[in-house]
Parts: structure tokens; C-alpha cells; sequence
């Protein structure tokens, strides 16, 4: 068989259960990808050859006892550089904790391994997972495969180069106010961020513990779930994360679903490819769906505020110390918002949290309403080039993060369950994304209405095989 | 029997069980001591003269007819104004709400009326509990019933002078960073503070949300753990109050308790009477516990400022919309403090909030160490003059309320539970007052050796009786 297409998830855990292909010859083949895409993407801060081939054998190994029950066995993966694992470095994209070795191993990592999966090395990400565009003073930003003068957008950006560009079939990213979702929509891929609380945080580099989440970038939804549903759940180190039943298997019938698209300030402002795109969702949606609407939303720009203030106080937090002691070891524009969070006042912050479970509320009853799912555009405008978010720390700065945010923070800030999904091409081949959006811990409707958006769309430009040969 | 001196609680409600007195007796003679004492003590912000008669016939119907069965059946009581009850104005001690009609009644005087106590009005405070000398703009100063010229200490000022001048056997205060205990101590009578936990909020004025106590005021020990008996326990209100076993009956023997006395900056630059107040209290425990040594403590001064930190931050949280919308309402040193609050930095408080458990298990390895009860002043110095600390809004007001909550503050932000009892009396007259501190959940541990320091030291300078006298 070709590993020249990285295979699916699915198909690639299968192979390997029926020795069709052996986890030594996909691993070997994504560390040829990882290398030789390395100039192009930019995608790895470190490609961890020997590990990941050592794991490999023991695979294989493994499956030759017939000891291979994972869903993942076998599989390489990569991950952005702020999982620890046991004696390998977790460095968060950036100077302070370039050489930082972990004493113990993250949950996530623990259950992906447990799962079969091989990690292939550390993913380039914004310096401490701050910054929406996915610029890295540190180690250059990741490159988007799709057009490498547009910006991934981060902070996952290596998360986003590497499945975009094909080198592995999903990759973990963590998502505080869209660090997952804007490097899918970004870089063409599907990826979910999860129910606040749906996934340990235990062993992960933390940002704003209200608002982190971790969760899978991937090619299709159905491999971004099954990531999901290996990683999600209960470990009682994070005592955040709930004990609520797994995500549901995907449904296949969709037909029981009351959708909304989400209006207020969501439908205005729209870039026209970007209004056109939820248009034709819209338009999609409607034979397939119980019921399709207009949800008017409350008012959300609000609530992207109250999450920025949330996250930078917490983030502030975080970096006390090392602002205090190394403040010249960070970058120039992330030690500058970090300074900036001192400048939020205590009570500011409080009050934010306060209104938390009440936006919530409210949201849950006046935007979903009746609604199952609602959909919104991941951003309101295309990938921009990075020349026009190069921003450094210039005055500019803060525009661009909140701009870039304004659509992804107050499903951050809500909890909520995000898949986000890429569904049209502008004009100027770029991919257009869509959030579905649904109530906590409702995954598995978002992810089964997005596997048929997915199915029906089938966007020619963003297959794997595209990818992967604009990535070769 | 004589109504001149006020029984204490279980004579008082012995008297009533068994109709030697009637609660209509008993009550008239409190509003006749809360009227005849209102212009020397300033108290009382309402006297609820129509309500308490009303009640107490009530009581009296309810004993005629065998339903008499709560420990403090019949007796007058009355509590800083900031306890909601359905149908009475709750003013905490502002303009704010001076008229503000409570809808439904607070789970602490809901148990005290469960119990059969009586209210016979709202008691003068610091103005929204903010302030430790117990001044007041709005409606003067409570005066200390032992000497006029001296503070009350506050926040809860009107329930240290009522109690302590004879007009009630106890009342409710509520402590934040020394708010009952400074009065008492001031005042010359007793005091508890709870543990964090131990107490429900739910329909209690709020100040700073994690370390707002309520707790009994009274002249003795016994009395004292009596009211605190009655309103502890969750109510499934206020999730913070924990479902831990209601405090033990006092133990007659306190033989086996390891005692420490704590030293670090609780023994430099005490007054001389306050230091030798220490003394002879260690003197006296020597001969009664198993153990007596000195703690070393932690460093206790810094606790004191995330204390104040925290309750800034928290308390600029509660009154937000108000000091937005109505700031000419507050009185000009509540209204500055407020004002500081913004400039407290979220991540500030984020941290101080997360040194919180790390500071406790500290104490109690470090301070604690093989010690039942730790013993601290509860003041560096005498009750100051109120000439003294009348600082308006100059620039020391700060450093005045951080001198008189420095040996308070750091045991509500640890959130031990703390007796207040006077020890001593200064060439001068006043009284010096130790705290005694125990374990979370360990009141009955603090409150039994009290009692027994009550026993032994039986100051006839604050015998009820020269209390009533004096205030009469």
C-alpha cells in the first residue's frame, strides 16, 4: 500500500491489527513526511526519530503476541509541545522551558499511548499557547500548507501545519479561546474542542485553567473523534474534569436534528466568501435536518471581553514568576500582554467568573432555545496573510488578537463543545470554516452533523491527497 | 428575680422553661436596657420593639401550650444589622440600604428563631462590615461600654457594645479579617470565630466571599458555643458550608491538651500589659494542659496582606455596581478602600487565593506541629482611643487597619476557628484579650480550654455585673 497519503486514523489502526502494514513502516514513513516537509511547514519544534521508532518496534512487537488492542495501535501521531511525558522534554514553544524534562507523563499522553498511539515528536505552537495567529519569536511560526504566505493561526500552529500538510493524520491541541479552532480553520482540517471539563488537564501546560481545553485537530471528523473518544473522561488528577459518560458513538441519521444559525453580531461584518459559505450550509442543511432557523444569539462580543479578561488574569497568574525573574526570556509581544494582565483589577476578573453561569444560562436558553446545534463561522474573515498580523508588540497588537478571536472566545468562555469544520473555498482557494456548536457535552451531535456536512461537501480541495502533495 | 443583670443564656432560658420569668418579661427588660443604654452605647441602629413584644408573646403561648423546646426559648437577643429576615430592613450599617426589605430570612436566624430566641433589633456596624475600628459615617459610632473614649474595635461594633454593656446576653457578628474578635477583645467579652465552613451564609450580607464568618458574641465561653451549637451546619444554601459534625459538648477536662504559645510576630512590639497578659495566661496553663511550649509559627505578617488582598478584591467585587452607580452614598473611607480595590491586579488575587491551602498545610505541619491550641494576642495593643484612629480618608487609614486585623487577619484567611477571651486588665482599665486557636472543626477544643481560662482567671473587672453598671 501507498504511504505516500497518510491513511486515516481508521484505516491506519487497521492496517496495522491486520498486518498489512507494520507500525515501524507508518512510523518510518510519517519521520520521512516530518523531515522532509520540515523547510516547507515548520511544523516541529522537535522530531523525536529515535523514541518514536523505538515505540514503533514495540508495537509491532506487541501485536505479535497479540497483546494490540488499542484503537490507535500502532499509529504515529505528533502533538504540540505542552503534553509531558516521562523524561522527554515539554518545552511550550518557548526559551524559559526549552530544556524542561517531565517527571510524569500527562493523562492525555498516558491514554494515547495506551491507545497504541506513537508520538513522532513536539508540534511548533505560540510561545506558552498565547497568540491566535501563531506567530513564535522562538522558533519562527509554522507554515500554513494550504498557502504559506497566510498564517496557520495558532496558538496549535504546529498542530494545524503538520495534519494539514499531512505528515500525521491528527495531532492534540489545546484550546483556551480558539487555539484549536482557528488553526483548523486556518489550515482546512476538522477539529473538536471539547465541553469544558470533558478532558484532563493533569500533566498540561496551563494557560487559563477556566478556560484550557485539550482536543484533537485531525483530517476527518471521524478522526478527530475517535481521538476524542480515546482521550476524554475522568482521571481524578484533574478534579475539573467530570465524571459524565464517554461522547456517544457517531449517529449516522441526522434527520432529529434542530439546527440555528447563529446571528447577532456572528452574520455581520462577514467576510462575502464567509457569508456565502454559511449560506450554502444553510441551504445543505436544510433537506437533511428536522428543522433549520435563524437563533439570534445574546451579545456575545461581550462575552469574548469577560474571556480575555478571564484568560489573561489566569494567565498572568501562571507567569508570575517567571515574569518577575526571566521576563527577557519570553518574547517581546507575549511579555507584553503578559504585563498587560497585571493591569486587570481583581475585582474585574471576579465579576467575570460571576457572570459565567449566568451568560451560560442564558445562552442555553435564548440561543439554543429549541435548537440542538447552532452554527457560526469559525472567523469572520479568510486566514490573513502574516504579514498583515506580523504585529510584533506594536499598538496593533490587541486589535488583532481580539478581532481574530471575536467568534471563537465565547464558546471558551461558555464551556461549550465546538466542532469546527471547513466547508467552502473562497475564490483565492482558501478554506472557509464553520463552528457547530452544541450544548455541554453534546459532542457527539456536533460531530455526527459535521461527519454529514463533511460527507455531502466532500471538498475537493482539501482531501488528504491535495494536502498532502501541496506539502511534498 | 432581678432583671438588672442579664441572665446568662441558659439561666435565661431555664428561667423561661420553667415560668419563673415569661419571655414577655424577659424581652421588655432588654428593650428597656436598649433604650436607657442608647445614648451612652449607640448600639442599636432599630430598636424592634412591636416585633420583640410580639414575638415574645408568642413564646409564651408556645410554652404555655408544651412547645418550648429550643435551647434559647424566650430570650432577647440582637444582631449586626446585615442578618436577613423576611420583612425587616437588613441596612448593613449604610445609606445604601438603609431601606432594603429583606424577601426571605437567613439560615442563621432562621436557626435562632427555630430555637426560640428573640430579636429584639439591628445592632450598629462598620458600614457593609468594612472597617476594624467600628467607626461609622452614617450613623456614629458605637461607644465601648467600658470606656467611651476607647474604639469598640469593629466591624461588628454595636454587637460588642450591646453585649458588653448588659443589654443582651449575645448577638450574632460577622467576621472577615478580625470582625468579631476585635470587638470583643475592645469590648472585654467573648467571642467565636468558625471555621471557614462551619457556618451558612445564605442570607447574609457579603463582604469577601471566602472568608466571611458569622459567628456568636457573648459574655462567656458557654454561652457563646451555645448560639454557635444552634446556627451551625450546612443548609444546603451556601455550598461552601461543609457537612462536618456540629461542634461537641465542652469537655470539663482539658488536661490533655498540647498547648502552644505562638510566637514569630505575635511576641514583638506588644504593649507591655499585653505581652505580661501572655505571660501569666502561660503561667496559669501550665499547670492544666498536658503540654505548654512556644510556636514558632510561619511568617505570619505576609499572610496578613494576601488576607487583605483577598478581601478587597472580593468585597470591590460585591459593591461594583454600586460604587459605579451610587459612590456619593457610601461614607468617604468605605468609598476610598472600595476604590483601591480596583487597583488590586487580578493575578495578584489569583495567586493569593492559591497560596491559601499551601499557607494552611504550612500551619498546621509548621505551627501547629504537636499542638492541640495555639494562644496569640488578639491585639499588638490596647484598645486605642477613637481620637486616635478617627483618620477619615488620610493616608493612614491604611496603615491603621492593617495594625488592628495584623494578629486577626491571617487566621481568617487560613480559615481556623478562633476564641476570643479577655485575659487581663490593663493599669489603665482595659481589657487585653487573648485569641485561642485551634484546627478546622476543632471550636469545641478552643472553646473548652476558654472556659476553662474563664474559670480560673474570673475577672471581676468584667463580671456582667460591672458591665451592667457601667453601661447603666
Amino acid at each position: 500500500m501507498s504511504l505516500d497519503d497518510p491513511l486515516s486514523l481508521a484505516e491506519a489502526a487497521a492496517a496495522v491489527k491486520e498486518r498489512r502494514i507494520s507500525a515501524v513502516e507508518l512510523t518510518r514513513a510519517a519521520l520521512d513526511r516530518a523531515r522532509s516537509s520540515h523547510e516547507q511547514l515548520n511544523a516541529f519544534i522537535e522530531i523525536e526519530e529515535e523514541a518514536a521508532l523505538r515505540a514503533a518496534h514495540l508495537a509491532d512487537e506487541a501485536l505479535a503476541r497479540g497483546q494490540a488492542t488499542g484503537p490507535l495501535h500502532g499509529v504515529p501521531l505528533a502533538h504540540k509541545d505542552m503534553y509531558d511525558r516521562k523524561g522527554f522534554v515539554t518545552g511550550c514553544g518557548s526559551k524559559i522551558r526549552q530544556s524542561h524534562v517531565a517527571t510524569e507523563t500527562s493523562t492525555v499522553m498516558q491514554r494515547l499511548e495506551a491507545a497504541g498511539a506513537i508520538s513522532i515528536g513536539r508540534l511548533n505552537m505560540s510561545e506558552f499557547a498565547m497568540g491566535p495567529t501563531g506567530y513564535n519569536f522562538h522558533y519562527g511560526r509554522a507554515l500554513n500548507p494550504i498557502d504559506p504566505e497566510r498564517i496557520t493561526g495558532g496558538s496549535s500552529s504546529g498542530s494545524g501545519s503538520a495534519v494539514g500538510g499531512g505528515v500525521v493524520t491528527a495531532a492534540l491541541g489545546s484550546d483556551t479561546g480558539g487555539s484549536i479552532r482557528l488553526p483548523a480553520a486556518c489550515c482546512g482540517i476538522v477539529c473538536i474542542k471539547p465541553t469544558q471539563g470533558r478532558v484532563s488537564r493533569h500533566g498540561v501546560m496551563p494557560l487559563s485553567f477556566s478556560q484550557d481545553c485539550v482536543g484533537p485537530l485531525a483530517r476527518t471528523v471521524e478522526d478527530a473523534y475517535r481521538v476524542l473518544r480515546v482521550i476524554a473522561g475522568p482521571d481524578g488528577r484533574d478534579t475539573t474534569c467530570m465524571a459524565v459518560p464517554r461522547p456517544a458513538p457517531l449517529m449516522d441519521e441526522i434527520g432529529a436534528l434542530r439546527v440555528g444559525i447563529l446571528g447577532g453580531q456572528f452574520e455581520s461584518g462577514l467576510d462575502d466568501a464567509v457569508g456565502t459559505a454559511i449560506e450554502t450550509t444553510a441551504h445543505v442543511l436544510e433537506n437533511e435536518v428536522a428543522s433549520l432557523g435563524m437563533s439570534k444569539g445574546i451579545d456575545m462580543p461581550s462575552i469574548a471581553e469577560l474571556a480575555n479578561v478571564v484568560a489573561m488574569a489566569e494567565a498572568g497568574t501562571v507567569h508570575f514568576d517567571w515574569m518577575r525573574e526571566s521576563a527577557e526570556d519570553y518574547g517581546p509581544q507575549i511579555r507584553m500582554r503578559l504585563a498587560q494582565s497585571l493591569a486587570i483589577p481583581a475585582p474585574i476578573y471576579i465579576r467575570a467568573l460571576q457572570m459565567r453561569s449566568v451568560l451560560l444560562e442564558a445562552f442555553l436558553n435564548e440561543a439554543f432555545g429549541d435548537t440542538d446545534i447552532l452554527i457560526a463561522p469559525a472567523m469572520p474573515a479568510l486566514p490573513p496573510l502574516s504579514s498583515e498580523v506580523d504585529i510584533g508588540t506594536s499598538p496593533k497588537m490587541n486589535a488583532v488578537v481580539s478581532a481574530m478571536t471575536s467568534f471563537t472566545r465565547p464558546f471558551s468562555f461558555l464551556g461549550l463543545p465546538v466542532v469546527t469544520l471547513p466547508v467552502a473555498v473562497s475564490p483565492g482557494g482558501l478554506p472557509i470554516a464553520i463552528q457547530i456548536i452544541a450544548r455541554p457535552w453534546r459532542e457527539d451531535l456536533a460531530a455526527s452533523l459535521a461527519r454529514r456536512l463533511e460527507l455531502i461537501l466532500s471538498l475537493a480541495a482539501f482531501t488528504p491527497s491535495t494536502r498532502t502533495r501541496s506539502a511534498a
